[in-house]
């Protein structure tokens, strides 16, 4: 009745105690609360006021982007008709996962207190923004690995984003607070090369089940609208206090509201019939979030910030309708949700758009606020060029890291331990997951799905 | 297979460009940062903290508002069967629209800086408000426009809107901090006169699509609820710092409260057999937070909020049992919503007690507080009774306002080029979306809609 | 067509009417502005800033416990394939007159000032606590009562949370900001009694809608994730401002996450075939918070709630697989949602752990910040070790009248007047909703309900 395969009964047990305990006892030996979470430390000297506790400065914001990576992620991959507990309910395990392992190696590579991870709220935001990053390489591999598989994606990935990060923000002292490099474009890139390596060449066996349904397309447009309207919060909630916070959620407002009308005037214009594409809605109006990444804490202008999101999301369109076959025919890249058009292309905008806006930084615009946006302008220490610069190399290493990291996962992923499925049960929950029936026809259904599995066996 | 006049391939792709580009020009031309969004003007000069930036005190608050505007709205009106796409979508676009051109109209009457429009999330804010009186006219046309008619309603509505909103509180001096009127009463009855001018004589032909089916209805409590939670922010988002944003929100909290015990009673009274009727449930028990629109910041005491609560269902569900059949049999007014139960008669009620509220207060009652309140009343500059004068001339006009814009409007969409669906084909996706079938009969469902959409070319 | 025992037509709104409208008067009587939500109160004397109102500090936490009372639990429940309507519906209109007659019940316990009761944020967090717990107990009992035996249920168990709590953080000195006591343990037992008083031997009459459908369980899992994100808002939201509201949150998100991880593995491990069981995934997962809800605030480091988490969600699984049916069986406990699983064993450990962590109390460790956790150790007034006792003696109290209360009102809810369905229409929205039918096959199934329901009379 099951292919024993993809029988989860131990490997999953396995590795989700053996992981979870693993970083149990790094946590006991390794992470400390923080000056703003400790009782004793913040209790000791004078501060003026329990308003300056950092809690305050980024809670909210902490809690819109939890809603993205655990509402706005999950919900987006329901589209799939027979894969919404898979979309969910994985996203939910590796992300669970992905944070707790994302504190401590963000931690070690962002420096050590005497030997120990100090953490509070804006690590919380770090691990969630980290989390975002495997989310996104799940997208490309959806529906196609079992939650082992995911699991060792996300130890190996989240590693090499905080690598990655490190690299970009502390050795090369670029700017990218929303991500649009460490995030979407890591993620995209990785996850891209990690379903090129695992092609599969028999995947048409599960095309009857790689398609959305009328309620799975609702189901998903709540991942959607999510993702947008928090996207906001997403960019700003790790810039410095003050008017960058604020100025970048505004630029991300404006560059989401004029990609959303590029979106559906691309869908339409290219569609079957003149009639609007779920795909294109879904994903492409999410892309000026993603290109306003790195540059919505900059001086960008509010129009400046819709020029982005409008070519952004006509970009992301042009992807899904042209790009996306074609890398699936020619260069054999199966992405399920489309990721190189959402997160890949609007990634490397938003990070070109970065390193022009950051490029272009004049102490007349910036005033006494460049110190927040770029200290090392500020200071004297390198030119507004330089930063471009370096702007750019940042997406060369970013693309470097993500591919190759991609690669050498993706080889480790087709070890035959990990219980994938076989090419003509991708796309569906009952491998993974006992499902119900459908109200109303619960026995015909059920009936269906036993005789499937039962001539897989 | 399709209706050459309801094919959007040219017509929404010419519309949303052009609208994006001017947006786009215009916001270059005209609009700036504010001084706690620009790096230079937040940083000269000394400020004592980052925390005094207007961000920290009104971000939280715009996102339940943008909640309220994207999943609230868009997901309210996903009860239809086969509508699920187009509310939720079309919602989304006319939304995105809107806030941009919002921006900008607002800008325009509430006072230029130097020929610039400066912005901040204040301005977010409202620009969201006058969004939501856009989504409340779709209310009452939906499932019979086509998206181009509902961007070029909201090109008129917003503008009027942002008129009417310049004479209430810059020319009267009224108050309405949660809008009850220059949201809910404008928008009801701006969409109730054009949905008179579209009058459909024969729009029974799509009256099987006009009902909800189980999982929709499910759907739309989603919307629901969200609306109900943050209603609170949504009142209190821009009213003055402290005790008001504080007693905003306990006020509408309390009176929705209230609010939905009187609607689950009328709706059991009044209902088949003593059952609950979802579409009361869905509508009326969100009257309580319109009809505290207005008095929501004044002193109308928590058990005063409650009987506004309380009165504003049994309104509402009366409207939607005994009203709407009325006027749509009499008044030919097709309100696929029933926005006048929820939004028109409730604005209405919420209007006049907050002239109520503000004719009888005292200095003895607001103390220091009334500078925040009623600032021409704290400067002796008029008197209470004035002031509470001055609130119910603000309905006539937000009245007249609306039925006049809406004639107009109305008359404006019924023009042939917008590709409006025929009375056969109402309240159906396939007209403007590709559409998927359902799981386990999907070529079974999509043969019925091709056969309908056959029968219809 | 419809079962007399079960119409509400007069006895929904009866109570509806009645109880609101005591409400009101009480609330007229009793009820004023505080210090931070009154006009007058606010603007007297010379505070620094209206930052310093509790408003900020505050509300963003409660909005996040709102959405986990509406939507979390709402949703949560609605797995159940035909009773969404009521899951959501019942648990819309108990929590908003259960939160209208908390702030009275609390008010009056927590002490007067001057024969009043001064209500602010913090009282609206607190109303939506008590809440919550009468939404556990209605998780026992879903399916098998009508709205009317659940707003009496709240009567009573809302003045019994309301004296308990006092009784624990009043009398005993207690600690339980995330109420694992006072909510969870409360609301578990409480719910499980009169479940149990209220035992249908002949329920499996009903045994085929007792369960879900793919949809239903995805709209659940819209309940799960969200009470999981919010739940660091939940049990930090009244705690001391600064870093104790951050350290209780931060504590809760690795509990969550490490529960996650056990909850997976435990599901794969016990349930058939490996594969993972929805229940498990909605419930269990969520286990680590209520664990979490008394020493949340406490340095209890977050390696330490780490373990928390992962012992909970491991209880919790076993509880569901090996437990529930012994309850069942040899108890007659039929608990629909498994509270005891979630809420119960869960609320328990979370106890035990607070007064272990409670008595290993050092000045060393909390330093300064002893006086806001344990304000009484830090007086010198008491020891440590005995600020543990009293917590181990809180959870008897809580046990006690947790069941003594479930005893005693669940006979009440035994009197044939409340409408409750027969054995053989459990677990169904039609009793008392108007239920629309399923798209495609609407009017098949309203037969099949009309039919169902001729033969009840």
């Amino acid at each position: 009745m099951t292919d024993a395969a993809t029988n989860m009964r131990l490997k999953l047990p396995i590795v989700c105690f053996i992981l979870q305990i693993i970083l149990i006892i790094l946590f006991g030996v390794l992470v400390q609360y923080d000056h703003d979470t400790d009782a004793k430390l913040w209790h000791k000297g004078n501060h003026s006021s329990d308003y300056e506790n950092d809690f305050y400065y980024r809670y909210p914001s902490f809690q819109d982007v939890h809603v993205m990576i655990f509402i706005g992620f999950g919900f987006l991959m329901t589209f799939l008709q027979r894969y919404g507990f898979s979309s969910v309910g994985f996203n939910f395990l590796i992300a669970a996962f992905s944070l707790q392992w994302a504190t401590l190696m963000q931690g070690f590579v962002h420096g050590l207190h005497g030997g120990k991870i100090h953490i509070g709220v804006e690590n919380m935001i770090n691990a969630d923004f980290c989390t975002g990053s495997v989310l996104i390489s799940f997208g490309a591999v959806l529906g196609k690995t079992s939650p082992v598989q995911l699991l060792v994606m996300a130890i190996f990935e989240v590693t090499l984003f905080a690598v990655n990060e490190f690299v970009l923000l502390s050795v090369l002292g670029a700017k990218d607070a929303g991500g649009s490099m460490t995030i979407h474009t890591f993620g995209a890139y990785f996850g891209l090369m990690v379903t090129r390596v695992l092609y599969r060449p028999n995947l048409n066996k599960s095309k009857h089940r790689n398609g959305s349904v009328y309620h799975s397309d609702l189901f998903a447009m709540i991942g959607t609208i999510y993702l947008w309207m928090f996207w906001p919060s997403f960019n700003s909630a790790i810039t410095a206090h003050g008017d960058d916070q604020h100025r970048t959620a505004m630029n991300t407002y404006y560059s989401l509201a004029a990609c959303t009308l590029s979106t559906y005037g691309m869908s339409a214009l290219t569609a079957h019939d003149g009639k609007l594409d779920m795909v294109h809605i879904q994903n492409a109006a999410l892309a000026g979030g993603v290109a306003a990444g790195t540059a919505g804490e900059m001086m960008l202008t509010p129009y400046g910030s819709m020029i982005v999101g409008f070519l952004a999301g006509i970009i992301s369109v042009l992807g899904f309708k042209y790009l996306s076959p074609i890398l699936e025919k020619k260069l054999k890249i199966q992405d399920t949700c489309g990721v190189h058009n959402l997160h890949g292309m609007p990634g490397v905008l938003g990070a070109i758009v970065g390193a022009i806006t950051a490029a272009v930084a004049t102490a007349d615009v910036y005033g006494g606020g460049m110190k927040d946006v770029f200290p090392d302008v500020a200071s004297g220490e390198i030119g507004a060029s330089f930063q471009g610069a370096m702007q750019a190399a940042s997406l060369a290493v970013t693309l470097g890291m993500a591919l190759l990291g991609g690669l050498i996962v993706g080889f480790i992923l087709k070890l035959p331990v990990f219980g994938a499925p076989s090419d003509s049960i991708c796309y569906e929950d009952n491998i993974y997951w006992e499902v119900p029936g459908e109200e109303g026809h619960e026995d015909q259904l059920t009936a269906v799905h036993t005789e499937e599995a039962e001539k897989l066996n």
